[in-house]
């Protein structure tokens, strides 16, 4: 049994530092385990006590009669790192240490925890500054919350995994008030030792967990997140994550657009695509959504019914799917005969969606006849249905007309609750009804159920993959001049535009004649990467023009810039091209290219994409990259939209998996690249490189 | 006494078609009347009964001891129209009809609603298809709704009116299990009379009211309702709307992009800019907003405090505060060190923000002593308390501390209640603490209290209007060709590109010769918009390639469009100039100008902005233009973004107010006008039109 298995499902638990007095935090543990059903052996360690509430009480962790699979700390950080290290003498399983004052408390806090971590040795710790973690499943309470002061814990398939103790606390209130039943409630706080992805991995192999929500403040081991995340999908079980920090800046002091564009929220956004983890984007969500992906019915397409005995809030429903993107077909012939024949004479609308089935609101017979219809219509792929006031008054009616019929159900049931009626949500969250009391909530579970359904779908075949290119050849280091970068991009498969390095007016005008009528001329610099911020770039020179606009740039770069510049660039006119841009961006989460729309709107218009590079090497696979196009907006602009000729994407996603090769096969000493603008031409011309950044780090020796 | 003021405060009721059955719907309103406390008098209307609960029962409307200031009527529909036409016979204020099968039931419905408007005559109704309608200041229910089951009616200051019948019920029994008072309550349903603009106009009279909610569906009379809505805003109190029919799609057959760009629900954020009203983004937000609304304490910056008693909860809420745009500085020393006096030798960490004060989460004398010192503190400009487990436990200690503290209190004060705690929300909303349960809803308030405050600050004065220019001139009619539509802009004040209408070959040249060595060569059509579409359109033509192009184009769209073309137009090729959209959108709602990013990707990247046109004729200000471009995500391309030279705001403005009131001179004559994209040079330099389309109406016998 691993440590791990023995911090989930112990067999006995020491209370270190455990009080008498239960309406204290340090009494908490010992009144819950006991108030919740514990079977195995707890052992209070106070010195000061005999013993507590009939249990008998230990002097110090050496006088236990055994080594417990699990010890929880309910010291001050002053004592419990003697604790821990006792603890870990005598050879406890894991450790959880609620006490804070470690890295949350600034310096001399992560010092202390540094401690924290050696004292324990080889023993499993989960915290410090933990609430702890609760077995619902197995009715195990290892934990301090005042959640656990309710009555009875309602036990269920997801398993929840909180990096902040406060909102595990109010997660599970929530979440009994609902109806929602969980297997496993973790927090892991500080993470001196056991992380998220500990758990998101134990989870996994946890039968009775189906999913598992995530409460995320920062992943501090995303390749192991990473890992974890996979094991689960893979294991068939959703991984859902609402992330904090979200208003963050990701602004950082960079040569490139891309550091702007890749924000830190941005970065969470591509490592969870990448792990297959649906992000949830409201609070309410992280129980929404997982209560909806529990009951383990597949949306098979995006056509909704909505059964609804109060008209107003089916439309609301209505809208929200409507604006999540679903279809609200109405019910076909043959269905909408079935539901009238239930219903002679009525005054109910049967042949629209969402269908209002007025009267049945009050008779369950017919409510239930109705939902029969609709789970056997082969028109719709879900059905919503709306609780009206009769729910209020008769919460056992409404939700036992329900349950009758879901036996039977091949595809997903969801309640949208209109007044407010607290007890029939908790009946349909009992029943396994997921029960939604947000119109926005229904939508996003939904959403979340078609993006799992999708992720399922196409297995993702993994491709051998080629050799990465050789990067021993890169001698250069600093940051390079655009010249030199676009070299490097090159050597690596990316084309350049045509262009010639000049240092006078003289062979600026000679290089121009043999780049067309009209050029580009811009400032040569290692410097300076800004370069338009500096009057360091001019377009559509005409030929002639050229040697007195390099004057006049020399002038505008020694008055912006304070030196005046030796070389310059001049290139080919390029037109009718669409403006990619595409960038490097590493990051703590890890490596990623960005892919966008280009040019001087690229950080307004903001319509960029991220694409996580395998943290095992390697670059991007084509599919990848055309998947990485396609989510944005402006996809049209490359395949053929109003008229225009399809642009050469076939070139440009070579161009970019030859940027991504690169990337991974220079690896850290390649620390910024972008290309701004990649110059897309119609289709079968090819790409080119208008512009380049590269900084490189000094090889290590 | 106003019909309306007895529909709202009346002395006496009718019930038609009462049942004495409360629990049939026909008999809820009288059995809701006495229950929750109605002085007047009842008067039930049913011939085969002789009393209903001990109230004289009258066999018909004719027997009526008086006509009564409002008649509540429960039949059928087929029995309603006689039951009006009698009501209104004998002088009764205004009638509530509740039966359905009117306009929501097709076009047999459509016309039973305009029989029951013509039995009517000058007695106003609400609805029909209504729930009615609920006066909790006055304690008059004129309903039916389940919702009213509820044990008493919990009045305060807030009122909503709702186009859902079900939805009202709704809302009531969500306000009223939050401690949200409400003082009118009104379904407007199916409006065929009294509707939304007549109740926000009412409810601005209501001393009673102190903020109006809107449940809208549709608005059917958008110049009263904007002048209701300036009515209200004007009285001071702010109106918040929650619309529905967000998803449905704007896209309408038209000959410019404008039409696509300005979606059916895009009008509606332009009217609800316009009428200053408030538009709710979440279903729950249209109590949450109007809740922190309502205590009318002015938020007069963007710094927020944060007390927490849960550290994860805070930083919850700090992280939705943050998405929003609101600071979150730590205290200032001299607040730190009050703070730390409170609470010697704690582990709290006080010198963040959020300010966590864990133990005085259960010590209220504690809480009440930092709730103060953050009151008093100029660096916040509101403080948010997070309610953390001890408020289960203890609801009125919780919400004591904070209603002890309030009446000093000179900024905004709401609270988050983290865990399920439904009866501390209760209590701090019958104090008059706004009180939330989503983090997302107290960001959601911030935000709507940052733009109360935002709209009260500057007086819209009004600039004397200049007189419309002359629209007699314009004699064409149909869809205009580009030169002829660039001729119309012209003729307002809106500069075009230089170009020249030519027939052949050989009449291109020449032109081009005139307007430099490269041009742009169009399609010349009436028939033809979408120039692109056919291969109509091409950019940077050089002068000797002009004849050979012409035939190519005149090829090409011949091929896609069915004949060939007998114009063309040679334009000059303009570079480096923004390009910008500027369109007319004529709707129901109003006429607006759309505003944006314009040229191909317009559609694309839809970055655009709406500009109502005054409903009373006259076009836009500079000011209402500038605050437009201003909210353009790429405003800063105009405004010397990196470097770039600043483009000619000043002359887009004129252009853009020249194009507005040419729209208004020309009134619905011109059904159509579009310039895309209008070229904005670097200052001093001015636009210029490179592309129009404008289609006319035949001018009205």
């Amino acid at each position: 049994m691993s440590a791990l298995d023995k911090l989930l499902r112990p067999r006995s638990v020491a209370v270190v530092g455990a009080s008498a007095d239960p309406a204290k935090t340090s009494g908490r543990p010992v009144a819950y385990l006991r108030k919740h059903g514990f079977q195995g052996s707890i052992y209070p360690v106070n010195p000061r006590a005999s013993d507590i509430d009939g249990l008998r009480c230990y002097p110090d962790v050496r006088a236990l009669p055994q080594a417990p699979d699990v010890a929880i700390v309910v010291l001050g950080a002053e004592r419990t790192q003697d604790a821990v290290r006792e603890l870990a003498a005598i050879g406890t399983g894991a450790a959880i240490v609620l006490a804070s004052g470690y890295t949350e408390a600034g310096e001399e806090g992560a010092r202390r925890q540094h401690e924290l971590r050696e004292a324990a040795g080889a023993m499993r710790i989960l915290g410090p500054n933990t609430i702890g973690l609760v077995n619902l499943t197995d009715r195990i309470t290892l934990s301090a919350s005042g959640a656990l002061e309710l009555d009875a814990l309602h036990a269920g398939p997801i398993g929840l995994v909180s990096q902040s103790g406060g909102i595990l606390g109010a997660l599970l209130s929530r979440a009994a008030a609902r109806g929602i039943g969980l297997s496993k409630l973790i927090s892991t706080s500080n993470e001196a030792d056991l992380d998220l992805a500990d758990f998101v991995d134990a989870l996994a192999d946890d039968p009775a967990t189906r999913v598992i929500a995530l409460y995320v403040e920062s992943i501090r081991h995303p390749a192991r997140f990473r890992a974890a995340a996979r094991k689960a999908l893979e294991a068939g079980k959703p991984v859902v994550a609402f992330k904090i920090g979200r208003s963050e800046s990701g602004a950082r002091a960079a040569a490139s657009h891309t550091g702007a564009l890749a924000g830190a929220d941005a970065m969470y956004d591509a490592l969870f695509e990448d792990a297959g983890v649906i992000r949830a984007q409201a609070f309410s969500d992280l129980l929404d959504i997982p209560a909806a992906l529990a009951h383990e019915r597949t949306l098979r397409g995006r056509r909704v019914a909505i059964l609804t005995s109060t008209g107003g809030a089916g439309t609301l429903v209505a809208d929200c799917l409507g604006l999540a993107g679903f279809e609200l077909p109405p019910p076909d012939a043959a269905t909408g005969a079935a539901l009238r024949a239930l219903q002679p004479g009525g005054h109910a609308v049967l042949d629209r969606n969402p269908i209002d089935v007025t009267l049945a609101g009050l008779q369950p017979d017919l409510l239930r006849g109705a939902i029969r219809i609709m789970l056997d219509s082969g028109g719709h792929d879900a059905l919503v249905v709306v609780v009206g006031s009769s729910g209020v008054a008769q919460p056992e009616l409404m939700a036992g007309a329900l349950k009758d019929t879901l036996a039977d159900a091949g595809k997903p049931v969801l309640a949208y609750i209109s007044p407010h009626a607290p007890r029939v949500a908790e009946v349909l969250g009992r029943y396994g009804i997921p029960a939604f009391h947000t119109p926005e909530g229904v939508s996003a579970a939904m959403a979340a159920m078609w993006q799992v359904q999708g992720r399922a779908q196409p297995s993702r075949a993994q491709a051998p993959r080629a050799p990465l290119p050789v990067a021993a050849a890169v001698e250069e280091s600093g940051s390079l001049d655009e010249a030199q970068a676009k070299a490097l991009f090159a050597r690596h498969g990316i084309p350049g535009v045509r262009e010639i390095v000049v240092r006078t007016g003289e062979e600026a005008a000679q290089a121009a004649a043999r780049l067309g009528p009209r050029v580009v001329l811009k400032l040569l610099s290692r410097e300076i990467t800004h370069k338009s911020d500096v009057g360091g770039v001019a377009v559509g020179v005409a030929r002639e023009d050229v040697p007195a606009r390099l004057r006049q740039m020399a002038d505008d770069v020694q008055r912006h810039a304070g030196s005046r510049p030796q070389a310059f660039l001049v290139q080919e006119m390029v037109t009718g091209a669409a403006e990619l841009i595409v960038g490097l961006h590493r990051d703590p989460l890890g490596s990623a290219i960005l892919l966008g729309m280009g040019g001087v709107v690229a950080e307004l218009v903001r319509d960029t994409t991220l694409l996580m590079l395998p943290a095992d090497g390697g670059g991007l696979t084509p599919e990848q990259v055309l998947a990485g196009l396609r989510r944005l907006k402006t996809w049209p602009l490359l395949d053929g939209y109003r008229g225009r000729e399809r642009a050469d994407v076939p070139a440009l996603v070579e161009a970019v998996v030859a940027f991504s090769r690169m990337a991974a096969a220079l690896e850290d000493r390649l620390a910024e690249a972008e290309i701004n603008p990649l110059f897309v031409r119609p289709l079968g011309q090819g790409v080119c490189a208008a512009d380049g950044v590269a900084v490189l780090r000094e090889r290590s020796k």
